[in-house]
């Protein structure tokens, strides 16, 4: 604890604003993974006192999409009317390279001199979790940092990207014209998630049929009522906004239903239960990836490589070597 | 356990290539997932000797790129080779829908009398694992079950479908001309987890450039070697193949490219370094799901709630809840 920087300095500070605070209490977050966590723990009790003030966006649709430009164009805007942005662009699909593309920090470059915007790319790595480790963490940073409105964009759609409905307040699904058809959609599990739908680069062919597609399959999707619903009649109806984002076309109408539904999640409660739901995840997916550790060192010790050859061997079935494996964790246990 | 099938007689069954015991045999390890998995324990014992003939193929890709035409041309294809087939279409993305889409079957129906094809949707739903979870079970059945080759098709690019590698001897990466530039292919990772690049409806605009740029960024992106390359100047280098499999072409192509890549993952002892990697994300996953069950255990008596009320609340750090949390389970262990 004496080795490390001064927490409380580091979150004052952050939550004044300063730049260099929050880029270093997001490090300690990123860094601190697969670790012990000592230094996340900390982090998370100074910062919890101070959070649960911004309005947490998820972004979410297939590579190709536009999304960057869309949280470009969405920082822009918010920026106009004087809101402050936080911005995580969150790679979870690879698990090989060490940090987030070049790509991502470049293309927001505009916004670099900005002190009311902060960006950070971040590569959620491999196994368990992914979104669900690091980022709440960040989330958890940013929002104590006083931030109006966190944009979290995630690339790709898969299970990591559903988790940002874990995360977020609102999530905001995005199409384009042209990258399959409507079954693909479906498939891909996104229309049960958004609270809120994108067409971008609507000026091109086949915007209009996309738009129906979506409303076509919206009507059908939920024609038992949201899930989320929270008394009779009163459940929300995800809008479809058109935008040509690079050229910042349908964004201002795209911010006014983000506020629309965080009036609408504020009054019917569901921001309170969506919170709750959130930590209910992260305390979860804090302690399992505690076990998680636990196990990754015996993997180390060699434990689980002599179990795994027994099972790739034919041996051992792998019931029985978890078992084994819960044996050898639970004796290192404490 | 006397209640349940005779679990002998069904392997005795599902190995004679009786498509209703593989079914059979898959169900039980479909439906047993979030329970306490004693059917699980049971089905894995009795099919771990049989196991480790079939060549287990992943395909991946964005969707749209055709993988569900693919595995369809790539069935043909191996059947008139008079091999047998067993497919897994996995859907990890959607952890709303109770079952795996209609069409998923549909589309299959060519092959529905074949006895030496066997075909099986499976919707994976959320949390931990998804892929790595009842898939490896599922494996292990069509394995068993004498099948040469396993294809396992997954829908869309994300964690979920990276865990792919940790299931294939071959993992397949597809894509399509326009659905977006090479950099969305790095950004959604799939360059680094390709044994084989598939570049579908070749016939298309734009396909000898897509073909360019995979065989540009393989280049640049493999120039340290290939990761699992077991000695000097012995890397396996991943061909690029063209298909268009709406109408077959390219396909017996690339089961010849399957079959090489089989060939050398023999000789170099790859396959059976797979095969222990799988078998401890394995053994690791069903250790983890085990606790991951006790924590929902504790979720439903009240005790996460309770502790993410608190944390939403503010009273308490994610941490401490963590190590309350962790204390229940551990009291409740065994």
């Amino acid at each position: 604890m004496g080795s490390g920087p001064d927490l409380p300095e580091l979150v004052r500070r952050a939550r004044k604003g300063e730049p260099l605070a929050v880029s270093r209490l997001i490090s300690l977050v990123d860094t601190d993974r697969g670790g012990r966590h000592d230094r996340l723990r900390e982090v998370a009790a100074a910062l919890a006192p101070h959070t649960g003030h911004a309005h947490v966006v998820g972004l979410t649709g297939p590579p190709g999409v536009g999304k960057s430009t869309t949280t470009s164009a969405l920082v822009a805007a918010l920026r106009k009317q004087n809101r402050t942005v936080g911005v995580l662009a969150v790679d979870p699909s690879s698990p090989f390279s060490g940090g987030a593309l070049l790509g991502d920090r470049v293309r927001m470059s505009e916004h670099a001199t900005d002190d009311g915007v902060f960006i950070r790319s971040m590569a959620t790595r491999g196994h368990l979790g992914g979104l669900a480790w690091a980022t709440p963490q960040a989330l958890r940073v940013l929002d104590a940092a006083g931030f109006d409105v966190v944009l979290v964009e995630t690339v790709g759609v898969g299970q990591s990207e559903i988790d940002v409905v874990a995360l977020a307040d609102t999530t905001v699904v995005m199409l384009a014209p042209g990258m399959g058809d409507g079954i693909q959609a479906a498939k891909a599990g996104i229309l049960e998630i958004g609270d809120l739908f994108v067409v971008n680069k609507a000026d091109r062919d086949g915007a209009a049929q996309t738009v129906r597609d979506l409303r076509h399959m919206l009507s059908l999707g939920r024609e038992d009522g949201n899930p989320e619903d929270p008394g009779a009649g009163g459940g929300w109806r995800p809008a479809v906004v058109r935008t040509v984002a690079s050229r910042g076309d349908g964004v201002d109408q795209l911010v006014a239903e983000l506020d629309r539904h965080r009036t609408w999640i504020d009054e019917h409660g569901v921001r309170e239960r969506r919170r709750r739901d959130r930590a209910a995840a992260e305390i979860e997916a804090i302690a399992l990836e505690r076990v998680r550790v636990r196990f990754g060192d015996l993997r180390g010790r060699g434990a689980l490589p002599d179990l795994a050859a027994r099972v790739a061997g034919r041996e051992l079935d792998p019931y029985a070597a978890a078992d084994e494996l819960e044996q050898a964790a639970g004796a290192a246990l404490r």
